[in-house]
């Protein structure tokens, strides 16, 4: 059975793009080196019609397909299971820009575009291509839109759902779908698009999309704040909206164990104005006009806010070096985490009002149950996601932390963010990681939604099974 | 069978809030009044509960349902057939304001509440809720949601489908399923609330949802501009977002025609520019830092464009008055057009590249076809939306015109629009009106996954059938 599909791909692909044999790890095993399956075959299909034989095919056969982009994904949604019975279905070879239109800010590309490689296209037209994440070198569009892929401009630009206006997609039964609508309004029928956005490979393979593309901003203004409080910052987050509009591109909240943290495993960055304050914000202006409007309109926000009480000391970087530099601040607290030792991660929201009274209640109860324990705590302020991380107390066993406490910490924090109306997967999706706990934390009807919706698109369960929902 | 469904109906909301005697019109008829249906009773549930009570009443009966708001939409989509078998549900009582949070910018609120009073409920607030169109003193936040309304603020704040965060919604099975969340971000499983946007009442009833609420603009300012061509109605676009960027709020463009019917039947509303110029454009600039910035931006703009030779020549609105009038003239050329006499309309949208050359190739086409035909063509260019409204030749028999020549007109534009990779329905929604045409104008695997969709989330076809699909 496994031979008469394996020669069928090849017919669909060609022999050279079914990978059977060799190191096959780049595919087999998940970007966090959790999980490594074990792959029937991997197959590159360099168009859209060869992406339906190639479903067509597996439909017929019974063998289950996992669509996967860049791999980057950090809930094992792109990686084939144990069970050597499922096609990995890469989709790396379909990498063009087909077109872009200017007039109409749009760029329409194949699934298989890696993220920075469209951020340079765009910019080659003299526009912005604003979706931005740590895994923009290794990710593609494809993997954004399955995945409704977030980052650092969602509080201006949207997640990438939002930045998308078309889709083509090839569907459970092997017909394509195209949906490549450049269009900013259409009432024509149900929203087949935003469907398959965040459905993680599981009711269709997405082949190409039509992405909204916007003017570049004149400038763009970085500025570091010391809050006093994560209410605090909550305020300053509405004097900003409130002062610079939708010029608010960046509101990153970060709280004094984790900057210690980047401060400790990286002193050449030298993270200004944590040592005195529980939680610093980055803050980002992109202004339309100038830099010096866009400079004098964060010093009239500064001083608004210090004058309020809600920032206890500012600095606006001077320059592009500068504004990097508090960037890059931001961006190594991963990394300095992981230097640090093992941690138990989430990637949660809340509804920014109640954000400051969960971490507290939070952070307690943690407290509470492993005294000593520290939190790694930041993330996207402006969209209430918080990377809410729990790291072992100091100088303990770090496995040994994980080991008892992964799982009580885990049910902890989700049981909190359950009852401050959160979520317990921000951006990063379901996957197989959240599969089996998602019930816990989606009402019933929400999950017979959602079942009935898989049993409609893909009655044979051939796409990505047992991701999102667990079989 | 009629008289114990209604017993039923009556125990789920009371006997009062059964009406099934007296006149009916208002709920019975039309927006436009080109139809009249007859309904087996006009059901005002109270609650959700009470919504969910009626749906099950209904589908156990096999009782159609025609979930109803403020009963103004323009494609027959919200009124009963004239069958007598089919239960208005008119969610109209359901009209409160459930809860307001600053600082996480939403609003929770029933289905029923009245667009101007939910604007009125944000101001309140010292918020904005941005959402505005011609019908807002009648229409409710339901129906916007249901038929994902645009209006005039679309090109900064998106349709009603980008303001919704989160919704409540009883399903075909009369069950509650409760999306009220006000989140930025989630990624838990398939987006089901886009589902139902749009959806027109087919695949649930919308009983609540969670709106995005925006920082009020310290100003808005208002200008006018007569512009050579199309062609540079669209470079003119261009050059507004790239200087004003978000704060572009509206972009409307008016033929020379559409505007003379304004002059001749309202010339106390003295219609600016427009004798010697093809199209005109208003142009709004929301800014969050003052009015004289506004107008700077606004002169700087207009320079740039006089220059370019994109403008011919323009005003800006000295004050709120000035800028309500040239408001009130973009506003006023659907009733000037009625004034006029009948005519066939179309909400169309396409491409914003694509617009002048679809708009010489289609005005060409019409008047080869009818010679001396006057076309009203008005509409949001900047979401690519025209009002693209074809008047008959002056001076002759209207209700001939129409009768001779509606289908054939349709037709011309209608394939102008696919050829052009445009929409039929930019923001009115197909309903009854456009369901039977749907299936010529969109793909046959995308009707297909339609009918899939609507199989699995209605199976018996109880929610406002043959409505957006055509039985």
């Amino acid at each position: 059975m496994n031979e008469q599909v394996l020669t069928q791909l090849r017919a669909a692909v060609g022999a050279p793009n079914v990978l059977t044999e060799g190191d096959l790890t780049p595919w087999e095993q998940d970007w966090r080196k959790r999980t490594r399956g074990k792959a029937l075959a991997v197959v590159r299909p360099g168009s859209t019609e060869e992406v339906a034989a190639v479903v067509r095919a597996s439909a017929a056969a019974g063998t289950p397909i996992v669509p996967q982009g860049g791999n980057t994904g950090l809930v094992v949604g792109g990686v084939p299971d144990a069970s050597g019975r499922e096609v990995v279905l890469s989709l790396t070879r379909m990498n063009k820009v087909r077109a872009i239109d200017r007039d109409n800010l749009t760029m329409t590309v194949d699934a298989g575009c890696v993220l920075q490689n469209l951020q340079q296209a765009a910019d080659d037209a003299g526009l912005l291509f604003p979706l931005s994440l740590a895994a923009e070198g290794s990710c593609t569009i494809g993997g954004n839109l399955a995945t409704n892929a977030g980052g650092t401009q969602v509080l201006r630009y949207g997640n990438t759902r939002e930045l998308c206006l078309g889709l083509e997609v090839v569907t459970a039964q092997g017909e394509v779908w195209n949906g490549l609508t450049g269009l900013r309004k259409d009432n024509t029928g149900y929203d087949l698009r935003d469907l398959f956005i965040g459905s993680e490979g599981t009711l269709g393979v997405i082949t190409g999309a039509t992405m909204k593309l916007y003017p570049r901003p004149a400038a763009r203004v970085t500025a570091w704040a010391a809050v006093p409080s994560m209410e605090s910052a909550v305020r300053l987050l509405g004097l900003a909206l409130q002062q610079l509009g939708a010029g608010l591109t960046g509101f990153e909240v970060m709280g004094q164990f984790a900057l210690s943290l980047a401060d400790k495993h990286y002193p050449q960055l030298r993270v200004p104005l944590f040592r005195d304050h529980p939680y610093c914000v980055l803050l980002e202006n992109s202004d339309q006009e100038s830099e010096e409007h866009a400079r004098g309109r964060f010093e009239h926000l500064l001083e608004a806010a210090l004058a309020d009480g809600c920032v206890a000391d500012a600095v606006v970087a001077e320059n592009i070096a500068q504004a990097r530099g508090l960037w890059h601040i931001r961006e190594s607290i991963p990394l300095a985490q992981a230097d640090e030792g093992l941690n138990i991660k989430h990637d949660i929201s809340l509804p920014v009002s109640r954000i400051p009274v969960f971490c507290a209640e939070t952070d307690a109860l943690l407290q509470r149950q492993i005294p000593g324990v520290r939190l790694v705590n930041f993330g996207h302020l402006g969209d209430g996601n918080l990377h809410y991380n729990v790291q072992a107390p100091a100088g303990g066993d770090m496995k040994a932390f994980l080991r008892d406490h992964e799982e009580q910490v885990n049910t902890l924090v989700y049981d909190q963010v359950k009852r401050f109306e959160g979520s317990i997967s921000a951006e990063h999706g379901i996957g197989a990681l959240k599969a089996a706990k998602l019930p816990e934390y989606k009402s019933k009807v929400a999950i017979g939604l959602m079942r009935a919706l898989k049993q409609a698109l893909d009655p044979g369960n051939v796409l990505n099974p047992g991701r999102v929902l667990s079989v």
